[in-house]
């Protein structure tokens, strides 16, 4: 007896795509036992120039380069787009979900600046948008953050959301390589790309942290409000700094809930931040990508696996493909008020309101006194410390003092650095590093 | 304007069940917000000597002790069971399920042995079984593993399953602390029973395994065809000689597709193992739970949480109220082939056919020659050595011996071993402890 059949067109057919591809046709039949439903894969739409040997596993039937012969395809209510990058791209999901076809996209880009029309569209013709693939590559986040947790309202979430800068943090700690040679050498590996702004400079965690807190938190937020600081300026100097006092250094998305006189504000920010090296945040290494959930009912939840590259990626596009063939996730889309189109703007806490620790890195003269101004001038804002270092050294010369801080107001701290470094004995800018202290969880 | 609302009938309010009646009204807006529909808690029943601080804050007209009076109750299509064990149970759940409500469930040992039968009659009723909370309590493993990973064909799992046993095996790595001194202050501290067999056993690890491994492998396990070994038999040399070589030992469940020859059978097992300290699971320490996944697509994927506990268990049992009520789960529930009712029985590997790593520590007179008889009769068994740790001692003394072998057949171990312990320079068992090495991932 045959079963029936649910079709799928692929949009774009690189390295993910060809994962997508193989999967399909490899594990034909377990899907097919799982589903009770045949995945037919009827059409890949790739550009003149892409048809290469990624596309070599695609029948030659099925492969397109005419968008127009694309969607005239009959029987594919499942739109697969892996094109990547908005513009066209955005048309092409938009005409999809016109048609009432069910999208699945590992595009974070096109969902951090354009979900909420997009979810919208979808549910305007009945059709529903999969992305599990769009933030930590193959983690099942966004199924475990939609239903796994939904019994909680969530506090807290703290995310290792780039593979590559995970690598290169991790060389620069584990091997003392300066940025710039474990850059090289992570592109050397193919963990990042031959122009990494997007990886290094924080704008690809933005996207994914977008994302996944507009689901946590239940509101629209957009990546460009996303305050973002990268790890292409740091110095090797105050991960060994860090080092020293028990932490890991490792580029966070952070999302905060905070609740205060009964007003509900997120703080959010992608930053390289200090973690105790006993959290188990800290001891995720290399390429992995990890997120710490706290929810008030479960506590601490992580989730740790790889956030990018053929298969992992693959693994998330396809069992949205599966989850959809279903029928259920289309029916948890429509039914439940989790996707950010249904949902207000986020409103976001004012950066100088955020309550925080901090590390200093102070390059200042070493005289006496100076220790003493500094530690006024911090105390005098409500700022106090909680560590300080400083490495034995010639006086009269300009040296690293480093310090670091109890929970203190970041706009006081902002306060009493601009004056601090006004001072004769600071030369140049201070470095603030945030510390996570984990909630209790 | 009122929304519609879903009536969640509760058997037994212990500390769970007090964990689920106080979330279900302090988040009730925001459950009704994402839902749609309003949860309204109609009937707990509980025995009459379980009247207590636990029920206080049950409304007085929602409490009952009679079980006709709890199953009159109208309008109530969801039944969470959270009294534990089987029996009466059991009987209630079967009976929820003739009627075709839906049940949720934290019931590990239920499941383990009932399973089968359970799911059929749900489905036979149009009814669903939520059971996110038998697993790991908090971590969403469930949903993970059915849905968020349904594009991979499971390869392996290893699972600290088990808080109390975990917290117990940090005690002893960290601080020296024997097996007896460890289970005191777990108890003392609420973190063990008064009678821990069922955890430091290792059959509630068994229970949860049973489950995860049918999930995962599509077919049938019961919790009693799973070789089980506990913590409770543990010397605590065995955890310094481990740590000596860069292992951490956790108590597993384990569960491994082996194929070969075109047949695919599953290894399964609950047993102390040691895993090298760098990967992530061996991190993972204390009171927590953590399961490593590894599918065919994804890689090695980590879930980490808070495997028990009152508010940890309440968020899977409420998560799963609301993704019933949202009426995805049981649509999911009735469209795909992935729950044992409809499964074949699992084949088991033959653990005599098992290839892994191993531990040793035979307790072995120290004369001329023995090291030697020993490595010789594992090599001719082919078994090879890939360490070995004597510590200086005076000759003519019993003192411990300490391998490790690469890779081996664990019948084929075990027929050297038997011969070795009839030597005249052999005390006692021999001590055989798993090293895990974990799929590349």
């Amino acid at each position: 007896m045959s079963l029936p059949s649910i079709g799928v067109g692929l949009i774009g057919c690189g390295t993910v795509g060809s994962g997508v591809v193989e999967l399909l046709q490899d594990l034909r039949e377990l899907y097919a036992r799982r589903l009770g439903v045949e995945l037919q894969l009827r059409r890949v739409l790739v550009r003149p120039q892409d048809v290469n040997y990624k596309t070599e596993r695609v029948p030659a039937e099925a492969l397109v380069t005419d968008p127009e012969a694309f969607f005239a395809t009959e029987d594919m209510p499942v739109l697969v787009e892996l094109g990547g990058g908005r513009g066209a791209i955005s048309e092409f999901v938009r005409r999809g979900l016109a048609m009432g076809k069910h999208v699945v996209t590992a595009n974070k880009a096109l969902l951090a600046a354009e979900g909420p029309e997009l979810f919208a569209l979808a549910r305007e013709h009945n059709a529903s948008i999969g992305f599990e693939a769009s933030c930590a590559g193959g983690i099942p986040l966004i199924t475990a953050l939609n239903f796994g947790l939904m019994a909680n309202r969530i506090q807290a979430m703290y995310g290792i959301l780039n593979g590559t800068c995970n690598y290169i943090l991790t060389q620069m700690t584990a091997h003392g390589a300066q940025y710039g040679d474990a850059l090289a050498e992570a592109q050397a590996r193919g963990f990042a790309e031959a122009d990494p702004t997007l990886d290094v400079g924080g704008g690809d965690t933005a996207h994914k942290l977008a994302i996944m807190a507009s689901l946590a938190f239940g509101c629209q937020v957009s990546d460009k409000a996303i305050p973002c600081t990268g790890i292409n300026t740091l110095d090797l100097s105050d991960v060994r700094f860090g080092a020293e006092l028990g932490y890991e250094m490792k580029l966070l998305g952070l999302a905060e809930r905070i609740e205060d006189d009964n007003a509900v504000a997120l703080n959010l920010a992608v930053q390289p931040c200090f973690i105790h090296r006993e959290e188990p945040l800290a001891q995720v290494s290399g390429s992995f990508n990890a997120i710490s959930i706290f929810g008030d009912a479960v506590g601490q939840t992580m989730y740790v696996g790889r956030g990018a590259g053929k298969e992992p990626t693959a693994s998330a596009v396809v069992s949205d493909i599966l989850n959809i063939a279903a029928g259920w996730y289309p029916k948890a889309f429509s039914q439940l008020k989790l996707w950010p189109d249904q949902q207000a703007p986020a409103r976001l806490l004012d950066p100088r309101e955020n309550q925080a620790r901090f590390y200093l890195r102070f390059n200042a003269l070493d005289r006496p006194g100076v220790m003493a101004a500094i530690a006024t001038a911090l105390g005098d804002a409500g700022v106090s410390l909680s560590g300080i270092i400083q490495h034995e050294s010639r006086a009269g010369e300009f040296v690293p003092l480093v310090m670091t801080t109890h929970e203190a107001k970041q706009g006081s701290l902002e306060d009493a650095l601009n004056q601090i470094k006004q001072r004769d004995f600071i030369e140049g800018e201070p470095v603030v590093i945030r510390v996570i202290e984990m909630p209790p969880g």
